[in-house]
């Protein structure tokens, strides 16, 4: 395995990550502001965003107050006055939409040497802004989140030391979930670690009441704690010239794309697919926005469907199982340069996950890495239409293997022999 | 399939159990008296009993305030001052050591039909009454237990519908527990379930803190409500004539036995099994109390080690690896007459664990049920010393199937042709 190849897999592997704060966007960067939003995914323009992101955005000019209306934001969307970026530019992940506004409620995470990074709050099932609702309820939602809930969470991790992150989702995996499309037993084990601490914040017991209750009926409230900590690993890993381990992987819902460790902040990018994916009852491939988030970030840090061996239940909500489970997680040993030491799968007699995507792994063996996924409806306020274990393309892994080997020409022919970097 | 063994299997499978009470054992039996307590097991001489047996009832007399001192406690016993019987005979299970007196705290639970059945909360880790300690911490814990926690419990429960524990069962199953030796998750998730009611219970917030924390803190807390909801099944699966299926196994410590459905109360035993634990440091197999206690009718109800497949994270706390594990469910499913309806396997695509020992197919195959357990000291007062995985003798379950023979003879040879029962 080659040195840099290596020192990405050290830092995937040796990055400690801890949750640092429940707060509100605006106090987690100054990238924000009342027009100035983050998104998921490679950058895109404003005109060509997809339906439920232009929802999400509607629902965050709403809870900005720059509109009073659907339609007074819709307007100010189509006259361009809303500025958007990327949330990987502003070391931030958002699932679905990933749509992040300054009273955006977010987890806070922080790794070894101080990394910061942050993710939204999760919603809960139903109408969510990050599936592109924009209705009264999510609005309220989002408010109580930022101004009850967040803070109680906040005051709860104050009392204690602060979580491990890589450690909830390591007993995550040894609990069924693949801590990216099923979480319910990480969501449980985290509010079972929060409740005593929530027991002493400074709220009233009916609002402790409702924040305990809230976090009990969410079975992905787990989710941002989760990617929050994939994003602090994958930063830690990025940066290391020649190396060919992938820092992001990342949809908009137009294009999905990639950032290498070796390529800096370069997206390589290809159509978004849509897979083939488990629908609500009555809907159609023609209803489903293709693959949209930051949430696969996870799969980059060596869990989600790289770690389906370990989640079996989950395969039938997806669509699969439980030898397709074993075939996904076996496979993307083939386009991994390493194992995790930390993500152990106990039905694999805690072997390790499959950890460090190598872009000239997947070129050579054109085995293409699998995400586990949700799926939005196309149009704005429409909500969830699925889920799926999707397939994402080929082509920007090799397009950036190519890249490396024109950075350092001696590692032409590389990509032939996957030997090299075992 | 036989009727009698169809019908016991569709009790097991079709009996609805929900939780009732969390309250002092007093006022869930008539059975149990200042010095007159339960036990785990088949019966036993008081003079015979295991050490950590006598340890568990010092712990009782003490609780009841009928000795001031474990040297009065000694002695109280020594003079044969105080009697028991089983726990099994009062539709109860006690773990280990079992012993259940006046003011034990207990998990009630209802089958459909109205049988209740109960079982003593699991007091955690450390020193613990069942492992026969009889120190202040443990005396003082217990006494919490009763006055606070069961109260506060109770008292959460009267806010929401009746918890059905079999559905809490199955999805501790969808969680990587066996909910017998393993029950993190399961515990996590019902205490997510539990905690909003917790908090409209009419304790100060530092009660409700404290009793969140002590369940937060007890990876098997969920054991009675697991427990005690398998005998209610077992219970109803009971008293049909003629039937093989097995209603009770549990072990006093000297004598592992069983009961059968067509059998009545009758038990079949044996001496107990030591098994090849996983002991802690330091121990020996000299030091251990012989398999003891009524958490076995986990098995029995079809979980436990019978849904080991659904549990590979426990297998290196009990020893072994994912082969084992899938050998014992695989080999366990020759001596059942059926499937689990409920009790559902993610890694074997959802299908049921094995569900209803047949004496006639235990017999037949000479293949030795098996059981997850912990495992005590011998002597009083010394606590826990391993766990392990545990088959027990085929005699009892042969002695059984000959004892239907001779009640139904025209059933002789049922047992050389497994094929008939199935």
């Amino acid at each position: 395995m080659s040195d840099p190849t290596r020192a990405a897999l050290d830092a995937l592997n040796g990055t400690d990550v801890r949750l640092r704060h429940v707060c509100k966007a605006r106090d987690a960067t100054d990238q924000v502001g009342p027009r100035r939003f983050l998104h998921a995914g490679p950058p895109i323009e404003l005109a060509d965003i997809p339906g439920p992101m232009r929802g999400a955005i509607i629902a965050g000019l709403l809870l900005e107050r720059q509109a009073g209306s659907a339609a007074e934001a819709e307007a100010i969307i189509d006259c361009g006055e809303v500025s958007i970026s990327p949330c990987h530019d502003a070391n931030a992940v958002g699932a679905m939409a990933g749509i992040i506004t300054p009273n955006t409620p977010v987890v806070v995470a922080e790794a070894t040497g101080g990394i910061r990074t942050f993710s939204p709050l999760n919603e809960g099932v139903g109408g969510a802004m990050r599936y592109g609702s924009y209705d009264e309820v999510t609005l309220a939602r989002l408010r109580w989140l930022g101004d009850v809930l967040a803070p109680a969470l906040d005051a709860a991790l104050r009392r204690s030391d602060p979580l491990d992150l890589l450690a909830l989702v390591a007993e995550g995996l040894r609990r069924g979930d693949d801590c990216h499309n099923r979480l319910v037993a990480t969501s449980a084990a985290l509010l079972v670690t929060l409740t005593p601490g929530l027991l002493h914040a400074p709220f009233g017991r009916e609002d402790i009441a409702k924040v305990v209750s809230f976090i009990a009926g969410n079975g992905h409230f787990a989710l941002p704690f989760a990617i929050s900590a994939a994003k602090a690993v994958t930063l830690a890993a990025g940066g290391i010239p020649g190396s060919p381990i992938v820092t992001a992987m990342a949809s908009n819902g137009r294009e999905f794309g990639i950032r290498v460790s070796g390529l800096g902040d370069r997206w390589f990018t290809v159509p978004a697919p849509i897979g083939d994916p488990v629908l609500l009852e009555g809907a159609t491939l023609d209803d489903v926005t293709p693959t949209m988030g930051d949430s696969m970030i996870s799969e980059t840090a060596g869990f989600g469907a790289f770690a389906m061996t370990a989640a079996p239940a989950i395969m039938s909500f997806v669509g699969g199982d439980t030898a397709r489970a074993q075939e996904i997680t076996r496979s993307m040993r083939e386009v991994c340069a390493g194992t995790s030491g930390r993500f152990l799968i106990p039905a694999e007699d805690f072997r390790g996950t499959p950890l460090g995507i190598d872009v000239h792994r997947v070129r050579a063996t054109g085995i293409e890495p699998v995400i586990n996924n949700g799926l939005a409806h196309r149009e704005p306020g429409r909500g969830r239409v699925g889920a799926g274990i999707t397939p994402v393309p080929v082509e920007p892994f090799a397009a950036a293997s190519r890249a490396l080997e024109e950075t350092a020409p001696e590692r032409v022919g590389a990509a032939d022999e996957p030997g090299r970097h075992a």
